[in-house]
């Protein structure tokens, strides 16, 4: 993979990189796309108070290709919680996401993260995201039964933030 | 016990109300105290939009002893969180708060609800909160270690919601 530039500091124009990148796996609804979204625009009118934090990661020529969202879980003294990592489809298959997330432990690391969580739900289309979670040193630590709907569990994924977590 | 009126409506009042049950409980922080309060001034900004229900159980003379909050899980087709359940300390031990339990589950089965999900920290001091919820036909579902701070973990007590379900 060429050059990746990692970008912390969110522009009006990553509203519409956001979308397009989010919309470009073909993995989301369109109402998801919308709350992908609004997660930047909640970024750019709050700052960090908003909660939502983002590692974007763009090409040398200055496009973005995929980013990361996480952010502080409420009422919890040190865990974060993962809230979206998506790539470009034309970039999948190359370990952007891995890359990314690797990005975000180590901001976590500077944020004083001891724990990182990634809800996700059981079900059969989310197996690769399943395997993604893992081969980044993910556990299935917990699992709420028909959370989503009847049949439909929850899944967390969580990490454990420090210096000797390592990736596959 | 005497007559017990269960009432769904909320009004001006009940944010007093809800703040002298809970700090009269001597169980919670005040910023806590806060948040109980802001729930209710939530409810009467935007009604069911705040997408936080009450319960209130009051004596024959209108004063509230206790009251339950509870309401839609984001995402999910018929998951509910039960976010606060609290008796006034001079009507502890008389089994006000598995009665308002039971109301809410009345509710839940009006709308529709599958599963009502009671989030919890692994305290000792909430020793008596996770049996009440066992006493009221809860499991312990899931755990997440060190959620809340290092060595405070997270339980998820949940019940399915239906005909069929007993307390003890």
């Amino acid at each position: 993979m060429s050059e990746i530039l990692f970008r912390d500091r969110v522009r009006d124009k990553d509203r519409l990189a956001v979308r397009e990148i989010v919309t470009s796996t073909a993995f989301f609804s369109r109402a998801e796309v919308d709350v992908a979204e609004e997660l930047v625009a909640e970024h750019l009118t709050k700052g960090e108070e908003s909660g939502y934090f983002f590692v974007f990661a763009d090409s040398p020529q200055g496009r973005s290709l995929g980013y990361a969202c996480y952010g502080p879980t409420p009422c919890t003294a040190c865990t974060f919680d993962l809230y979206w990592v998506a790539v470009r489809e034309s970039m999948r298959g190359r370990g952007l996401g891995k890359l990314l997330l690797l990005e975000v432990e180590e901001r976590l690391k500077d944020l004083g993260g001891g724990k990182l969580i990634a809800e996700t739900s059981s079900r059969e289309q989310y197996a690769p995201t399943h395997r993604f979670y893992l081969s980044c040193g993910f556990q299935m630590e917990a699992r709420i039964g028909d959370y989503y709907a009847p049949g439909e569990d929850i899944l967390y994924f969580t990490k454990k933030i420090g210096r000797d977590q390592a990736m596959d």
